[in-house]
């Protein structure tokens, strides 16, 4: 935690991965663990992971460990993975549409209620009883739908232009797929998935271990 | 770099950043930034920036700044983007196809060469010239073919099995989109895109942003 009690983003980043593998172990039946046991799992070390649920109680006793029921439920109420969240997708094209498809998300209550898409091709298909609309009627959609995050899938050319539009219809959160850096006002918050990154990243290691090829 | 004159992993992920950066500068006729415009771009600070470059011997010269087409190709080759990667996907659901259909690794020279299922409905047909295979036909195909990446797109349950399965074929690099951490030789390197965990950190950041909601 920072000066300002704020808790840094590593710390964030690692919940989702310590929510996911006390899922696993609640799956399994078990119902205890410990963070030496955490550590194995994660691979994160064992004094990481109790100064990272420190930031939010603790949750364990010393020399007992922690109820892997109770700390599974504490994390994805500190995410918020407790409340509903309702999502729509700007840019129906192929992530756009994997997104929607997606069942991945799973235990959580995400639903995307829209799509929106320019191509007259799309707009009136469903995909899993959310209807892909004109994005000329994205505005009067979103003042009237509470929705909760936009996941934007255009291109890049106009991937900018569409944040602007949403953030301007009161939307607070954005999951950007699309490949480029958002400049959003400070009260906006932008996760991004930069499948192009992530390859090139790939490429550098890959060609890096090979060094003989 | 550390002392074993390894770059570290939070400059490599920068990198395809910079890369990113300097193709846009490159399209609007830009032939000349420094660490300065490039700070502004990014978000990185020049000091960082200058930093990162100097891993890789520089190519700047003090009170001029860098060419462009220069840069932009020094990375390009840095990464390994100057060369040509055949792709298999295995998993051809809604993320498998969704990364087969992507056309937004822009210049660099990635194919998909083949997809792989269990599912006879979709085993036979194709997505942009690459065939979907049944799966039990994996290790044939990749003892005859040399393949440089595996992308993981199957489901969390059989994503270690598949894994195991390609290594032994003698994949080294997995870019995996399951959501669970692979464990895997030390010569084989993985880069995860966990969408999950990302969505998750981004719930978090909304409720925090939000906390009158």
């Amino acid at each position: 935690m920072d000066k300002n009690g704020k808790i840094s983003s590593a710390v964030i980043r690692r919940l989702p991965k310590y929510y996911r593998y006390l899922g696993e172990l609640k799956k399994m039946g078990i119902n205890k663990t410990s963070s030496k046991d955490l550590s194995q799992l994660t691979g994160f070390s064992a004094s990481q992971i109790r100064q990272d649920l420190n930031n939010f109680g603790g949750f364990g006793q010393q020399g007992f460990g922690y109820d892997v029921d109770n700390l599974h439920l504490e994390i994805s109420k500190i995410l918020g993975l407790d409340k509903k969240y309702k999502l729509v997708i700007i840019g129906a094209g192929n992530i756009g549409q994997a997104i929607a498809n997606y069942t991945g998300f799973y235990e959580a209550d995400y639903e995307v209620v829209s799509l929106f898409d320019k191509n007259p091709k799309l707009v009136g298909l469903s995909i899993r009883n959310a209807i892909i609309r004109d994005i000329d009627d994205m505005e009067i959609y979103l003042n009237e739908e509470k929705i909760d995050i936009a996941v934007i899938c255009t291109p890049q050319s106009v991937c900018q232009q569409i944040a602007d539009r949403v953030v301007a219809s009161g939307i607070k959160a954005i999951w950007n797929f699309a490949p480029k850096d958002l400049k959003m006002p400070e009260d906006v918050y932008v996760e991004n998935v930069h499948l192009n990154e992530s390859l090139f990243s790939l490429t550098y290691y890959y060609n890096h271990f090979n060094n003989e090829k």
